[in-house]
């Protein structure tokens, strides 16, 4: 780890990627939010190695894989449940982001300021701002005034907050059979027997002296071994799903019980799976193609891709990234996305010349 | 190593800093001069942790191994002899000024303009100018026109700067039995079998296959060893010295000989004595001594040291270097050089109570 002795975005910014030629990925470790969020996008923009803040993305993967498998459990359909999160700071705002993408339809946030509702959208930073934006977290009804009145009919309560926020009989409040998860820690939104005894059918916490620990370090090893053997230069949220899922099975179905839905973080299975699972993402699926496009000046790059809009691709559907480097006296296109090989196909770019490691140079 | 992908000294400063509570000391590699001495300046006045510029330090140290034994060998007095330095970059600008410092007081200069002279000024930039300004490079007289006119009738010749600048007949010119120490790399000033046929007495290249390797490695990790074992915060000119003085004394008097003035990169013996010297040198000779003096305020620091001027300790013998940082809500003043607790006893500072590692707290 490298340890900066500066707090300012912009500083930390210019710092990792001064640094940069000396990594094969970037993985930042805690800042705060918004500022993590500035820093993390900017950092994905502007260098062409693979960043990941994992207090956002490894907390969010970690928590997707645990749900996931609580409901391979209880034989329930994730995206049909109502999840209430409390904490909108660098990884509850992230949890949302994942599930959202993942087919979660039904997600309500709650911070210091209250419920997260769209009468207070003024005193939000801009990554709440987003959130409710983007339709990631629904607008709950005026006469919900509490969390317990926000949790009161969901199926899932994420923490990521503050300590003893909920009691027992808020857990009875909730649907049947709730799964909750309170990663406050060391003192958690809901002590884990308390949880329980509400009748919470699966529990997890941040703690190793309980059940069911959420812990981001069964993210980041496996991602970043399975990012770097791929030469994988952006992390998507399709990768990271892939990774929750690999997670999620390293427990077989016929193991799983309520205080065993998420692998130890000792378990050696985790990293080789995430592995597995992203080498297969991308062989099969063919979500990684770079299309590396060498001309003289930004203005040809245009003219050899019409849609190239302001160095971005964003008018084409299927490319997740762009990034435009000026190498000696030629500048390169790196793209990256799903399907692209169908993208450029559209775009009249042959693509049947992929050289090595999903390159195509044209 | 972190690689960096900036050249900017500023840059370069800022992100040092940035990441420098990662480590105990920093090595910096492979910056040219002048640069390098500003980039190296900065960062030792501003950080509390050693800073080291190899290709300044590192080869001037190894050149005064190799000449202080080429001397132990011949019988000579280094003080005495008039040594010619070709090139007035990192290494040779500090090579001029490490020499000096050990005492020996006809160093003359050459580089791509020519013979280094005053009349020359307005042409050099400031490390070079720096060393007319302070005497270091002597002034040689108007009728010398080349290289070879330099060194006719000196005792040593150091080229640190391009190949085949010199020939048989060169050496021939010099006084009797000199040391040549062609450093330019892979090709010399001139080759070991050329120089030998003009007559020195000791060659050294900087190549791994001729005899007398100069080799920055063979003093940095034993500096940084014994720098970091002993809590030392600014490698100064003394503990350079006392490090070349080790590196010679590896070699037995009587294993001395001209083929064999400079120890092996790979002779294990070296670390640890610079390790043990640097460490005798600092238990000894008390040279190396921190005043930590907590003061709300820089305006109470001076009052209670009247003559710091500046926040600099610049008026009183003996100080090599202050450092004051806000350390929550106090200043604290650190110091180093030698002698301190004499000078500190005149300032009116009780030295009695050094705590631990040579801190005073006051």
């Amino acid at each position: 780890p490298i340890v900066l002795s500066t707090q300012d975005p912009d500083e930390i910014i210019a710092t990792v990627k001064a640094i940069s030629p000396t990594f094969g990925g970037i993985n930042l470790e805690d800042i705060s939010a918004p500022k993590c969020v500035y820093i993390e996008r900017r950092l994905k923009e502007e260098l062409s190695i693979p960043v990941f803040h994992d207090d956002q993305h490894g907390t969010s993967i970690v928590v997707l894989a645990a749900l996931y498998n609580a409901c391979r459990l209880t034989n329930r359909d994730l995206k049909q449940l109502k999840v209430v999160i409390s904490g909108t700071g660098a990884a509850g705002s992230n949890i949302a982001r994942l599930l959202h993408k993942y087919g979660v339809r039904h997600i309500y946030g709650y911070n210091k300021l209250g419920i997260v509702r769209k009468t207070n959208y003024s005193s939000y930073n801009f990554v709440e701002k987003e959130l409710l934006d983007e339709g990631i977290l629904l607008n709950p009804k005026e006469n919900l005034k509490t969390l317990e009145d926000l949790i009161t009919g969901s199926d899932v309560f994420i923490g990521v907050s503050a300590p003893n926020l909920l009691q027992t009989s808020s857990i009875q409040k909730m649907n049947r059979n709730p799964f909750v998860f309170a990663m406050a820690n060391p003192t958690p939104e809901i002590n884990y027997e308390e949880a329980i005894a509400g009748g919470a059918k699966v529990v997890g916490t941040g703690r190793s002296d309980y059940p069911n620990q959420i812990n981001n370090v069964l993210a980041f090893p496996g991602l970043f071994r399975g990012v770097l053997d791929a030469r994988i230069k952006v992390i998507t949220d399709e990768m990271k799903i892939a990774c929750a899922l690999a997670i999620a099975n390293v427990i077989k179905q016929e193991e799983l019980r309520p205080d065993y839905v998420i692998p130890s973080p000792f378990d050696k299975r985790v990293v080789e799976a995430i592995k597995k699972k992203l080498k297969v993402k991308i062989d099969v699926e063919g979500s990684i193609l770079y299309l590396k496009i060498k001309t003289p000046s930004i203005k040809a790059l245009r003219k050899r891709i019409p849609k190239v809009k302001n160095i971005q691709l964003k008018g084409i559907p299927g490319i997740e990234r762009v990034l435009v480097k000026k190498e000696g006296d030629e500048y390169v296109l790196y793209t990256q996305g799903s399907n692209l090989r169908e993208v450029f196909k559209i775009e009249g770019v042959d693509t049947t010349r992929t050289i090595t490691n999903n390159i195509i140079e044209i």
